[in-house]
């Protein structure tokens, strides 16, 4: 979500971001697009070959690339070790954050007392004791708890519920319906099978420049805190229980679910609807597939995977009756070879 | 949700939506109910054979049933080739959506002008440059941001969050929670391993006649737009990628991911919990079974499948841990047949 | 989520509480903390052996531990048969629930008369029709529809939906961004592949002492009710379709989907991101492991597991690529064994 600056030509983009700049420095660019639809006032980027024979349809202004396929490449380019890297920082250029009014909705309820620079959407609910870093954006109907504290140049969309106490960093980005310090699920079980809850006393803690999806919870401490380090990205619809610590610059995608006091590594990737157990730890730079469930330590880097793999139905009931045996037909198999083997003997 | 309306006799509701009518088309029915509960001014209906002898004990004033059903139904009934899609209308009659009064609450905050026949409730927020359709209901809490379209009769629960620009069409029912719009989860890696977002300035398209579940989650294009079309009904908790396109009439259960520039056809349903990867394409009429991991494109109609089954935890354990030997158990099988042919050869 | 009451001396613990004291009854104590933390005003517990040797290091003032563990404990400490649910007392006792001011907040738009004892937070809206019990406190941009029954000593936190004519018992806790009672995912399939709306008439049924998560969605019934028993606890983002019914004491973990129809039984546990399938039962005293599939009813108590186990990614390659011919391969296995019985024969 953002809102249309005003334009710039690709000698104002190259002297601001690097790069090297093959073409027309004079030409106006006004928008990022798709190697497929960009137009001659808009620049796109190249970082799969697969797509390189494209550059000779595109009608692309310009084209963000790396050195190796600017060689030939027919259009107005700008040269890159990271072009995908580069190109979303051209779209941010092009792109910034829709700016807010500042000031407090006339419809928002503040009990703390807020900086002149901050905007609190229609409304919203700021509790007592709240500090709130200059230039940080409320949307509508946003619930700040007692006792919260958010950095300088944080965003919330709209109805998003921070609870009491926690802390969260400078120009964090937190989506709708998102909610940050419910209670954790600790609750002790009694002999005759019901539960006793235990409060939830610690906070959640979120570092600078994290990003946070819609709809996504994270749930606050039992007796110490949850901890999200910074950088941290996560998607929508993910839930991340009571005590977890997630390392600096890892990247969750949708519907993932963290069980609680599980410890992730940095610069980890989690894909969408994997599942991680609690109370285990996770090295830093282990790249987690889809819908994989995690149920024990990862001590080392790497890629790791545990989803069934899909098949035509028919083929599926065929294979999954045979996944039922599988003990008994290793004990076939090894019954085989041992007769086998006494066979050879003879023979 | 809903609100009863008057009753009507069977005639009148034969008169309004078909079918043959055999018995008495005086009675007067007030609402639906299962075969099992229905009383005498109730109608209910038969589509699964599995229930026909429950016809013999129901005391429902009538029930809808197929042509091959009805031959010995001791009841009044109403004979369709559809019985549940005709039940459905039936309940549709004696159940209209509950009316909500027209008009702005006054706690309401309408940045735009809307027509006197929408209906904005209490504490919602409708930004700059939106058009609301005639007769459509905003619930209390809803957010429409700058720009946003919404269609005629569309119906938004509570605590709706609608980001800027998004397209919501005719008749479509949005339940409390959702959240359109949100940005896309797209970041470009750095070498050092941080994220630098890429602004997502692409939109979510929204068809007629779609239903969203609550807590559902729809992210807009990061260059592009995501696009949902006529007739999809989509479940609770879904959460659905930048970019996906979503074929007319495709169905999804609760808790489904689809991640980013998948490409779902018509027709389709997916069970719950699946999880359907990034940028690739599902063909018309194809079922994804619950749970399933889709990981690559599908090109033919049919049903696929990929869960684990389940067992008890003992037998779990004992195959599993052959699981992960499965290629060391191919290889002793290819084995043993060298080794048994050589043998054979020799007796 | 609480607020720090007065402390009590171990004394007036365990004269509360009950459990043997051995050791200074008149040492003060103010907080809960783990064994690792703990310092001289705070009381933690030990209920799993394997920290036992901390008990030797910790600064804790006390700590409640089992008769076995007691026996040479070196620190102050009150014995009890079920330590972690002797913890979870002291822990409330020390946190009560933060008490909210009575009253309706200036801001709320309340439709029913509610007692002077509830307290109805900024921008939450109360419908026509409602009972609030006694000491109930709804947060801040609740939403409680027409016709609804919320019990005694109930908390919602902000931003709850709960959408008509729904039962909620006593003592209920709801976190933020939960829906209760949304429609059912209920179409009927036109034979062009259309779908046609069931309206949902059914309502949600929640017992005393339910504790609900963030996100969590529970639809209402389509014809019948959906039904929560008492004692039930629900982590964040757990899904619960239409009709289900729920038996006392059981607890589910984050992001599990139970599909419609379903009954479950009592003091089951199901883990984390676990789907149930619809129109099935499940016996009381059923365990079901995280993020397996529950495809056919299960009547025996017990531990049922389902899931995938993860592996490094090449090594899953290679087993996954054998799981697609887990037919063959059993084939093969019978053969080899009747030409190798063949062959005994012979020698």
């Amino acid at each position: 979500m953002a809102e249309r600056a005003a334009d710039f030509t690709l000698d104002e983009i190259v002297s601001r971001l690097g790069g090297e700049l093959i073409g027309d420095g004079g030409l106006r660019i006004s928008q990022v697009a798709t190697l497929e639809n960009a137009g001659p006032a808009e620049i796109t980027f190249l970082a799969n070959p697969k797509y390189r024979k494209q550059l000779k349809t595109s009608r692309a202004g310009a084209v963000v690339l790396s050195p190796a396929d600017a060689r030939d490449c027919p259009l107005t380019c700008i040269v890159s070790d990271n072009p995908y890297a580069y190109f979303a920082r051209v779209a941010q250029l092009l792109n910034p954050p829709s700016r807010s009014p500042s000031g407090i909705h006339l419809s928002a309820i503040v009990d703390s007392s807020v900086d002149p620079d901050v905007c609190i959407g229609a409304g919203s609910h700021v509790g007592k004791d709240v500090r709130i870093g200059k230039g940080s954006v409320l949307g509508t109907g946003c619930i700040l708890g007692d006792g919260v504290t958010l950095g300088v140049q944080a965003r919330l969309h709209g109805n998003v519920t921070i609870y009491p106490g926690c802390v969260i960093g400078a120009r964090v980005i937190i989506h709708a319906g998102a909610v940050i310090g419910a209670d954790g699920f600790g609750f002790a079980r009694e002999t005759d099978g019901g539960w006793t809850k235990v409060p939830q006393i610690g906070r959640v803690i979120i570092g600078d420049d994290v990003e946070i999806g819609a709809n996504t919870t994270i749930d606050r401490g039992a007796l110490d805190d949850t901890v999200v380090e910074n950088g941290v990205k996560l998607d929508n619809q993910i839930q991340i229980g009571h005590n977890v610590h997630i390392g600096a610059d890892t990247a969750m995608a949708g519907c993932v679910g963290v069980a609680g006091s599980a410890r992730i590594g940095r610069r980890c990737t989690v894909g969408g609807g994997a599942i991680i157990l609690g109370h285990l730890t996770v090295a830093d730079d282990v790249n987690i597939s889809a819908a994989t469930l995690v149920t024990k330590s990862i001590g080392q880097p790497g890629t790791y995977t545990g989803a069934m793999p899909f098949e035509a139905h028919r083929d599926w009931l065929k294979n999954t009756a045979r996944m039922r045996h599988l003990d008994e037909m290793a004990d076939q198999l090894r019954t085989l070879e041992t007769r086998l083997a006494e066979l050879e003997k003879k023979s």
